[in-house]
């Protein structure tokens, strides 16, 4: 196929958009691939149209590779399989909800989980009919609060998503591993630098869950990463390795210190400091913070205590999933008034206990560690109070914030903050839904067994933006030879009728020979070409100029920028080499 | 590819859906193509997915065939576009509206002209950029009243909607031309039975307009048909040829006749040949319908006479788009009240013209033919009231019904009634979008020049049905070959490993050629398979038998039910040549 620049629906842009941040963004506007039509909802003009097919044909390939089949739900569904699960209500303002001109309610799907279980229950009743895997590549819908970035956050758009359906726990483990290959073979095929990490459930619901995160600095996903290994996580599914236990008869008597003045963690460290007798920092106290926390259904709210080392802070995302699902809220001067043992910066295990109040406690913080705490008592702190000897916390909660610099949790190297674009994710659902629908098959012995699920997402039409992340540079973008718009860009570099002549001859020439060719014959000089074919980033550009006369042509590397001459006669065979790799 | 029926997600059913009555919608359930989900909406399961892309292919193929180029739009939609263009009201409650979080107004397209006539001035400013056509495969959405017949009409549909944006008429005339020419190739090529019949425009407003048809007895859209010509025409749309005019001095003077109680057509008849003068029928009578007439915006209704033969009745459907964008409406007793010269049952031409009533009359009402009419007296008629000398009409109207037998317009044989399914819609919708949205181009003096837009249509996912309706036997499905989801079904006709070794081997060898084969690996009975394969209807069916001992197989052709034996050795190329044909 030849595509020809004079006839092709684009105009390039020299601006950036106004409402743009990201280099995607910026880059796919400018070099005409999407454009927008509303917050959050995008056209794909002919260039953009091309890359996201080509991504939907690598994901479909290896969907198919293990056996998924390809089916297609409506995105208009009705709202009672969604109240089934109460999905309905928990998806809050994020769920775009209508009626139609009879009144009956209708949302637009965010995902599938509900449809594919219901209609797996209508056509397979035997145990003999599992497992199975089904998937779509559609249209879905989330009333996003703040769409951003483009196709990078949009609130309409194209995703993959897969849903097994197996008999049992093992079949659900090899279904999420065939996922989990399959997700590596098409990121890889897309020629990505990607993460897996291990990942809370969100609102899912369920157990072993990865997330695919693109490696870019404008992603809105933070995450850590080793120095010495592969270890990659999120930051909420990091667990900090404890110390080792050490016998708390060791440890110096606890005594009660008076510490004027010293609410603060610093404070106190320097009052200590300042006693001469030794040496104190903010990892050798343990901060106390208090919360409230309501399960989903109660109407009051409890206290919970968290001890951890007076040099970290509570980090509020890995709170929130550790208590999940109940909710958590900080507590305001009521509560502190309607609890009078809670002597504000002077809070202590010991009062904690006493009054009822669960108190749970960093990982590092070991039978046969010591710690500077709160006293109960305005400006007094104990120290050396010592766990297993004078306190015994009720638990372990792994929520205190993660550093750059903390030990790796596998032991090699150490952690470093990275950012990240969430591209897949896989995820054990267990039987959430199945419970939901009742989706059992009849067993051998014709005893009913619930159906395990699994449930794996790529965002597709995200990938365009993910990929435009990683491979751009400040002419434009550089796609990655898979997904790119065309084989080679014909640049005709004047306007010569004979340079044009000889464009088309090749040009031809590459498309009989299998290649998809987009050819400049526009009118435009050589720099507007130029410009425009950097900006719109196919791999290879092929440039048709003075040259000729001389029987040369010369073959640009746009990532690189290497160039090579090339005799006409030859410039087919050395261009399949190329694009063919 | 190898497809093995004992994976694949299917599930056949014996019984016809208990909602279903039409042949496409209760097969493509009984045979798994598609499952109801919702009033109007389907999903579509494996098969149905693979004759729906096929389809899709072949749209896409032809649209890129005449330099169309493809790019796609959201399905959810700003209001703003459509209220620009009075769409957001005019389309009543067939448009599925809702609003977004911050309250903000969206609709789920039905049709995007307003969308491309944006997007194109956005990207287009020179009268260079002209001509180009745009095209989407996509999601639309209409909330009908009556969803029907599976994916016939439903209220979720994939539809390819196509415009051109031209300079000049005759541009247009050119565009709409082209995809004239690629919708012939696309029904060709899906092996349909289709006439194209001129259709009025419907809501759509603006010219020359024609419908593709897909000739089915369960069509919702009736139409007519030449016995000696080529010609259809929706009965909107046809013409009435108008008999040769003649003197009216030689017709006989017209004479106020008493012909009591003779308010109808039938007894005015009877009466009339009752007197012996002469022979009277139906058609010599000069029926006179009253209705009212109200144009866009107006307040008030103006009365509207038509006379038409009396053996005739105004068809509503031709009345309404002959006086489109008018709206009709029929008279109440306060109408006949408030016009004391309309005596009901006696209303002839002389009291309507007096009384200042527009009268339009039938393409036979030609000058110089004689009439039997009312002489708005009760009780009394008047006979030979001739056309060109007692009275003039205001005007032509050709609203009467149309009936089998009538001559066709062209002069070539009569024409007979048939009923279809639109499946494609080819319209010059002019510059009613381009007006709304200021689209012009600069042209070469500098001046703008308004652009003038067509706008096509092709019912992508209702085609899976339209095909099914034209192609199906009392067991099952027979697909046209480039459509069937599969070019063969290899049966295993029997339990013996042999037979299924066998099986095997050649589905293997046939997918090694190119072939995409299913093959009914089940341990169903051969009985069991046979009706499968006859209800899923893959053109062409291999059957492994028992002949498989003696070196043979059976090649059975599911159109034909013909059969012939084959030695397996030869099998391969055997279906290779029946395949590709």
């Amino acid at each position: 196929m030849i595509t020809r620049m004079s006839s092709l629906f684009l105009r390039t842009l020299r601006e950036d958009p106004a409402d743009a941040e990201v280099p995607s963004h910026k880059l796919l506007v400018r070099a005409g691939y999407v454009r927008r039509v509303a917050p959050g909802g995008y056209s794909w003009l002919p260039l953009g149209l091309r890359v996201l097919r080509n991504i939907e044909r690598i994901v479909r390939e290896e969907m198919d590779a293990i056996g998924a089949q390809e089916i297609q739900f409506p995105a208009l569904l009705p709202k009672e399989p969604y109240e089934a699960t109460n999905r309905w209500t928990e998806y809050g303002p994020n769920l775009f909800r209508l009626k139609d001109r009879k009144g009956a309610d209708y949302l637009l799907g965010p995902t599938h989980e509900e449809l594919f279980a219901l209609t797996v229950k209508g056509e397979y009743a035997s145990y003999k009919d599992y497992p199975v895997t089904l998937y779509q590549i559609q249209t879905k819908y989330r009333d996003e609060a703040r769409p951003r970035a483009g196709i990078l956050r949009g609130r309409e758009f194209l995703m993959k998503d897969s849903y097994s359906f197996d008999l049992t726990d093992e079949g659900l483990a090899e279904s999420y591993a065939a996922h989990r290959r399959a997700y590596v073979a098409i990121f890889d095929r897309l020629g990505m630098e990607y993460v897996i990490v291990s990942a809370t459930s969100g609102a899912m619901g369920g157990s072993a869950s990865e997330e695919f995160l693109a490696v870019a600095p404008t992603g809105e996903d933070t995450f850590v990463r080793s120095t010495g290994s592969d270890y990659a996580a999120n930051v909420e599914a990091v667990v900090t390795p404890a110390p080792a236990e050490s016998d708390p008869a060791a440890r110096p008597e606890a005594r009660v210190v008076h510490t004027p003045s010293t609410p603060t963690i610093d404070s106190l460290v320097e009052f200590l400091d300042g006693l001469g007798e030794r040496t104190f920092t903010a990892a050798d106290t343990l901060k106390n913070v208090l919360v409230k926390t309501r399960a989903p259904g109660e109407k009051d709210w409890t206290l919970l205590a968290i001890g951890l080392p007076g040099d970290r802070e509570v980090d509020l995302k890995r709170l929130e999933a550790a208590l999940e699902p109940a909710e958590v809220s900080l507590l305001d001067d009521a509560d502190f008034a309607r609890n009078a043992f809670l002597v504000k910066g002077y809070i202590g295990p010991g009062a904690l206990q006493a009054n009822g109040v669960r108190y749970l406690t960093d990982p590092r913080v070991v039978r046969g560690t010591a710690w500077v705490t709160g006293a109960d008592k305005a400006d007094h702190h104990v120290v050396d109070l010592t766990v297993g000897r004078d306190f015994t916390p009720d638990g372990v909660v792994d929520v205190a914030e993660v550093r750059e610099g903390d030990p790796s949790p596998d032991g090699e190297g150490v952690l470093v903050a990275a950012r990240g674009i969430e591209i897949g994710h896989i995820f054990q659902l267990g039987r959430k839904y199945a419970d939901a629908f009742a989706l059992d098959a009849l067993g051998p012995d014709s005893k009913p067994i619930r159906i395990t699920m699994g449930s794996y997402g790529i965002g597709v039409s995200r990938l365009v933006a993910a990929i435009a992340e990683q491979s751009h540079d400040d002419r434009g973008l550089v796609w990655p030879r898979n997904v790119a718009p065309f084989d080679v860009h014909v640049v005709v570099a004047g306007k010569d009728e004979t340079l044009l002549a000889g464009g088309e001859k090749l040009a031809g020439e590459l498309s009989a020979a299998g290649l998809d060719v987009v050819l400049d014959d526009r009118k435009a000089s050589p720099g507007v070409k130029f410009a425009d074919a950097e900006l719109i980033g196919v791999p290879t550009i092929l440039v048709v100029g003075r040259g000729l006369a001389n029987g040369v042509v010369e073959v640009k590397d746009r990532r690189t920028g290497d160039r090579v001459e090339v005799p006409v006669d030859d410039a087919v065979r050395h261009l399949l080499d190329v694009v063919r790799g």
